[in-house]
Order: structure tokens, then sequence, then C-alpha cells
């Protein structure tokens, strides 16, 4: 056998550990009992081992490194493929493994720890695991690349490409000219006719039409499925298998509805890529921000439009008649765009969101440069607020104890949100070029949108990087100016 | 590291790979999406031949040889677990690798072979396959002991010690003293007020009800759930995680309620099983028989009884006012005692049921005898159906051809269905003489009749064969009069 049958060989076999890890996760979050959770973690524990085990043997280091010494002669998709294999094992093999086995202990008791603090909105007791946290994710990253900063060697991780240039550039954009136009869409006063909005809906209905949703956006049900969780999520086993989740509320219907349009963008794109990379290390889509691109462009673009609600607020209507019995076309569309200063991340709507992204790029960013110390994070954090948005936290779990992500050492992914969302306006501008995309929507066609996006992004899984992608798509690197003109534009028409 | 220790080791391992089969097996079952067939049958391949190696691997063959060495030394339970380990392994290693492949490959093929000749009524299309899974079959038993008859072989992989001889006496007292009794029932004319039975029945309705039986039966949630299948099932993964199924057909209203008892009987088994057995081959239900004793205890003694639906008719009524409207308790009872004559096993009533196990015994028996062919298989079953039911299939769909399991390569399977209703009734003997069962029924206090299971049976799992078992529980050897006495009288008082 050849070193490329190998290499093939041992990948195919690490997916299969991947693929039980996922449905056992998948059932984990939608609907294993309780009490399972000591015995699930005994036996993943010894799964993941068995992966991780497989991911930095002997053998595949030298099937990977042989690989890499000629990478050269070998196709170019291989050459992608390669290289992302060396840079994950160079990850890995270069951090000491008693080192890797105390962050993962960390990282599982910060989780816990994290959501007790939130509750107890209490951050002096969470202070200590972030401090170490910090202090893990900085050496982590210097036994990858000494002479890189270490936010990042982050950044690259989530985004690959992306520096702290970069997303300096994209956030000063956006606050030089979305903070300003944001507060004056705020102070403009304009009111809604939105009452409908925060009365009971019946969960079961809402389920009725987040199905009758899946369908709109032609999810291929055969390849896939819907289920309720806590948090939404979107879960891909592969292109014949990808499951998506939505939640429902009864005193917050939109929840329902714009999470499931979010996570059939997630979705849609991974029952789109092309077959041929499953099983290669380009499966799946290509990053978090392209991913995020397609979940806020179907949420947002399509799903706030008018054209879409003059489509199906009759089915909407039909299934709760009583809560939406005065409620016009107009309403519906305004109240789906509500534009409000609010405290928490993910209730924000979609021009506030990005400022919630860049305070937390501010502060990861100084953070890491040591510029600012965990103990501080409270306080900065308190008066980013207030200068992006003009309101301040009334305690820290509505703060900087309010996200998952740091307890996870997850710094470096936060920015992605807001650069998918700018993504995503970049590539609806080249989109509306090609064919009337609103038109599309108005006539229920979403087959159009959704074989655009398969021929353009979809199909090509992770053998295209997000640089490649919209310098392919666009025909221009990642420029910020549509974003902040399609907010522009969006919320002069409905507030100024 | 000592061999005990390492036996525990490589076990506990082996327990993870079961772990995760067993989710993705739950979830192909209950809702993954129709296209993922073909990756996750990719997948799990890999994952399935990773549990086989580590089964039969050196270390693994090493380490339970040198135990079985001098297993007089061990503690009772691990010698019972040794003694399972070496004979699991003479059972697969003394099987040459390619045929046991080629074997699996054949049976791949014969399911969906089975399905096709059912749905085509064609038994020649089936003939050739379950000619080869006969010869394999028989090939495989020899391998192991080619001392025994293959047939015994066979019988004792499904139910520990049991033999020919002991079945053959077990199926002589049913045709001695129960055929004759079944033919005086089904000729005694005796007209029921059913009709209610075969109403058209909501199927979300069906799963309230089927829901409030999870609860009445004391299922722990917390360590379990209730699904929907196509075919009910018990799926155990861990006594923290049992997971049932039952299914909604609106015209057959009583397959819910009963498929969801007697599986919640299998479920309460696993669930009471005792922890400390968890990383043992001792985990879980000791037999396929003592099993099913289980499951038709709580559907049959239970949940056909006046006593239990004397309690829980209201509530029944109350979900299907308009089905049930002048539907007695009389009348209900006996609805769910109705016996005929009928073609299809898994639709049969309590009393011919054992009927039909008898017609696969002894076809079985022969066949692995040579006494007779493959191709005969047809007209015996059809004479058989006659002799002990007094009816002939039209077809051999509802004939020869309605058990998957011949196709799976099952033999020795059917007699432990028989069986566990017959251990059932031997079981209940004795626990009528300590409580009264029925009375607790009464009074809804399902925990006693729990706990006393526990007690006897339940803790123990795999730790006590089921001979063994019903001596302690019992005081006797198995002895299937009580089976019999049990079902002439309660059908004499029904019918009689």
């Amino acid at each position: 056998m050849n070193l490329v049958e190998k290499f093939r060989e041992l990948t195919i076999k690490q997916k299969a550990y991947g693929y039980v890890m996922n449905i056992v996760g998948w059932d984990s979050a939608t609907e294993a009992p309780k009490g399972a959770f000591q015995r699930r973690s005994e036996m993943m524990g010894i799964i993941s081992g068995e992966l991780f085990k497989l991911g930095t043997s002997d053998e595949y280091q030298t099937v990977v490194n042989g690989l890499f010494e000629t990478i050269e002669d070998l196709d170019v998709e291989l050459q992608k493929e390669i290289r992302r294999a060396k840079k994950q094992l160079e990850k890995i093999v270069k951090v000491p493994e008693n080192e890797f086995v105390e962050y993962n202990q960390l990282i599982g008791l910060s989780q816990r720890l994290w959501e007790e603090a939130k509750e107890k909105d209490d951050f002096e007791m969470f202070k200590p695991n972030l401090e170490q946290i910090v202090e893990y994710s900085k050496k982590f990253a210097s036994y990858y690349d000494d002479q890189k900063h270490p936010y990042n060697v982050m950044l690259d991780d989530f985004e690959e490409g992306m520096t702290m240039d970069e997303y300096d550039r994209f956030f000063d954009v956006l606050k030089r000219d979305l903070v300003p136009f944001v507060k004056q869409v705020l102070n403009s006063g304009k009111a809604l006719n939105d009452d409908f909005a925060s009365k009971s809906y019946d969960k079961e209905k809402q389920k009725i039409f987040a199905e009758y949703l899946v369908d709109v956006f032609k999810f291929n049900r055969d390849g896939g499925l819907m289920k309720e969780s806590v948090h939404p999520f979107t879960w891909n086993t592969h292109p014949t298998d990808v499951r998506l989740t939505t939640r429902y509320l009864e005193d917050m219907m939109f929840s329902s509805v714009f999470a499931a349009i979010h996570e059939l963008g997630h979705a849609l794109y991974e029952q789109q890529v092309d077959p041929k990379f499953d099983n290669t290390l380009l499966n799946g889509g290509t990053s978090m921000g392209v991913h995020e691109s397609q979940s806020r462009f179907y949420e947002n673009v399509i799903g706030r439009s008018e054209e879409f609600w003059s489509v199906h607020l009759d089915k909407f209507k039909e299934v709760f008649p009583e809560q939406t019995k005065d409620v016009t076309l107009d309403d519906f569309h305004r109240a789906t765009n509500k534009v409000e200063a609010s405290l928490v991340r993910v209730e924000a709507d979609e021009l506030t969101y990005p400022l919630h992204i860049m305070v937390r790029y501010e502060i990861e960013r100084k953070l890491l440069a040591g510029e600012i110390e965990v103990k501080d994070l409270p306080e900065v954090w308190n008066s980013k607020m207030v200068e992006y948005l003009g309101i301040k936290p009334g305690n820290d779990a509505d703060g900087v104890l309010q996200d998952v992500h740091w307890s996870a050492g997850l710094f470096g992914y936060f920015p992605t949100y807001a650069l998918g969302t700018a993504y995503a306006a970049q590539f609806y501008n080249t989109m509306k070029k090609e064919f009337d995309v609103l038109g599309a929507v108005k006539e229920n066609n979403i087959s159009t949108i959704n074989e655009w996006l398969k021929e353009k992004i979809h199909q090509y899984g992770g053998s295209k990087n997000p640089k490649e992608l919209l310098l392919a798509v666009t025909g221009e690197e990642f420029n910020p100016k549509y974003y902040v003109e399609y907010l522009k534009e969006k919320y002069t028409k409905l507030y100024l």
C-alpha cells in the first residue's frame, strides 16, 4: 500500500470514530435520559481516547510527514488535505501529554463552574479558572508557533488565514460607520405594532410551523431531520445525515422561527457539499465564518424580508389565528426586524448583533496581549457595552458571564460570528447581480437560491478556504463595506 | 498489572464499543434519516470490525486463557465471567476468518432478499440463501463442538444449558395438554363485546396513554425513555439508559398498549440489574428466556388482568371517550384476552402463541437434523399449522416467510419465546404464595411487584443462569405444568 492509500485508510478510520461520537453527541443533546450522563462520560472517554491515539499515532505521523515531504507531487486537493493534517498534528503533538490532559480536566471543571457562577452572578468564583485557561491557551499557542502573537494563532484556528490586523480593519469600519448609525436608529423612536409577538404561542403549533419551514427551504428530509433542544444547533455527520434543532419558548415565538431558519442555513450548506469529500479532511463547511455567512443569510436576508412573509404569513396566521388576527404584513415584517439595545448577544437583533461581537473581540485581543487581566473583565465589559450600545449590564450574569465560550477555552471564536455575517452581505451583493433574489423569495422559489449557493459555495466543502472562496465568488477580497451598506439600506428604510 | 486487572481493562474497552454501537442502533431504528443508511453501514463496519479485533486479539485470548487455566482460584462471579468469555472466544476463533466474512455477507444479503420474497410471496426466491445459511450454521456448530448435535449447540447459544431433550419434554407437554384445550376454547363459540377494539384510535392519544403506562409501571424516566418504532423493542445500553419503543396503529389500539407493557417488562428488568455488573460480562438480563419471562409476565399476567383494568380503564376512557362509551370492565377485560386461531405469530393471543412457537421448533429440529430439507418447509409449515391451530395459510408470506429470524441465521431463538412464557408462570406461582399479586395490581401498587422481581431475579443480571435462577426463586427445576395450569385456569374462567 502506498502512502496515499495508507493516509486514506487512516483518515477513514478516524472518521468512523468521529461518526459515532457525533451520533452519541446528538443523542445526548436531544433525548438521552438525564441519569445516563455518568456512563456516557466513561464510555465516550474511552472512544475519544482511541480517536486521539489514532490521530497522533506514530503510523499516522509517519504517513502525514512522508506525504508532506513531497507535497508538490500530490494533486492539489490532496495537498490541501495534507497541509491541514500536518497543521492539526503540530497543534497536538507539540503539547506535552500531561499538559493536554490537565487542560482538558480544567475545561471540564470550568464549564460546570461557569454555569454555577452565571447562575449565582458571581464572577469571582469563575475568575481563577479563567485565569488558568488564558495561561494554558497562550502557552499552547506558543508551542505551536512562538514567533506569532498567541491571539493570531487562535484566530487562525477558527478562521483559516485571519489575523488581528484584518479583524482590526473590519471592526474599525464597524466602529466608524455602524456605531453612529445604530444610535440613530435606536433614537428614531419609531413605534411598532408588535404586541402580537410577545403573546403566548403553543409549543406544538410552533413545531408545526417550524416543520413547515423545513419544507419551504427545501431541506432534504431523506438526508436529515429537525428536533428540539435547549440551545439550537446543527449537527453534521455526513451530507446524507444532517440534523438541526430549534427550541420552542411559548412567550418567544420568533425564537423558534428564526432559530429554525438560521440552522436550516447551516444544514443546507452541509447537505450540498460534494460527496467526493466524504472520506477526506475537506468534507463539511469550510470555516466557522463561511458557515455563519450561510445561516445568517437564510435567517436575515431571506427570513426577515417582507418578500418572505408576503408568501408565508398566511400559513403563520392559519396556525396561529388568535394571536395574529389584526396583524398586517407590514406589522409582521417590522416586528421581525425590531431593533433594541439589549444586553444578551443571543437575543440581539441583526443590526446591534455585530456590536456585541466587537465588545468580545476587543476584550479577547487585549486579554491575550496581556494589556488587561482577567480580573478587569467585568469593568471593561460594562464600559464597552456603554460605549457601543449605550446600556450597562445590571449584573455579570447578563454581562461578562453570559457566554459559554471562554469557559471552554474558545478564544478567537466570537469574531467569526460577525465576520460570517459580513461575508453574507458580500456574497449577497454578488448574488443580486446575477438574479432577483428577493423576487425568487417572493415566488417561494428557494431552490434557485439553494442551487446558486451550491454551485458557488456549498459543493466545495473545505476544498477552498474562506479567502479563496470570497475571491472566487465575489471577485474581490473580503470587504466589510457591503455589510455596512446592506445594514444601512435595510434599516434606513425601516426606521429613518 | 495482573491478569484480572488486564481482563477488566480489555472488557471495559469492548464495552465502550458496544455502547456506541447501541446508541447508533437505537438512533437508526427510531429516527435516523433514510438516506443515511449507506454511510452508517460503512462507518459501523469499521467500528464493529474494531470491536471484533479487540474481542479476538492475541492479548485478550492470552488473558482469558491464562485466567481459565487457574479458574478455581478466582472468586465465583469472576469464574462465571471467564467461562463465558472462554466460550464466546471458542465460538468465534474456531471459525476460519474467510468463512466468517462470507457468512456475514450472506446474512446481509439474505435479510434484504427475505424482505423481498415475503413481499412477493415467493419462497423459491429465498430458498437458495436459506439453504446456504443452514449449511453454514451446521458447519459453525461443528467447529465449536463436533460431538454435539448442531441444534443443541444453537439452542445453548440462546438459552444457556437448554437442549433438544429438554425442549422436547416441554413441547410434548404442550402438545398433550394444551392443544386439545385450545381447540375446546376455539370451539366454545363465546361471543365478545369487542367492537370497540377495532375502532380508529388517534395516534397522538395512544401516545398519551402509552406514556401514562410508563408511569403506572414505575419505569424510571431518569434512566431511560420510550419512543416509537416500526417493530417494538427494548434497547439496553446500561441500567441508567434503558430505552423501549412501542408502535401506534390507528386500527389496532391494543397493539400499542400491550407492546408498551411487554417492552416495559424487558425495560424494568434491565433497570433493576445491580450496577456492580456494569463493567463485567454478567451485566444485563441473563438470557432470552428469562427476559421473555419478564416481558410476558408484565404484559399478560398483569396487563391482561381484570384487576389491572379495574384501575386504569377510567383513564383509558378519559383519553378515548368516544370509542369506549358503553364499554364495561368485563367487555374490556375479555377483549384483551380474545382467543383466535390466527396465522401470524406476532399478532397471536396469549393462549395460541406457544403453538406458533411449537411449529417453528419442530421444523428447526428436523431441518438441522437433516430430516427435512429447506425445499420442504412451506409444506411442513402448513401441515403443522393445520395440526395445531386448525388453519392453513393461504400463502407463504403469512406462512413460512413471516418471520425475519431464519434470514438472520437465528436458529434456536424461537423456542425461548415459549420457554420464557412458561418460566413466567413458574415464577408467578411462587410469587403468588408470597403475596397477593393481583391484589397489588388492583391497588395500583406495581412497586411491590417490581421490588419482588428485583430481589429475586433482576438484581442478579447474568450472574445466575436460567437454571440457577429458576431453582433459587421457585425451589425446583423448570416445570411446564405451571404454564399449562395457568393458561387452563385463566381461559376456562373466560371461555368455558
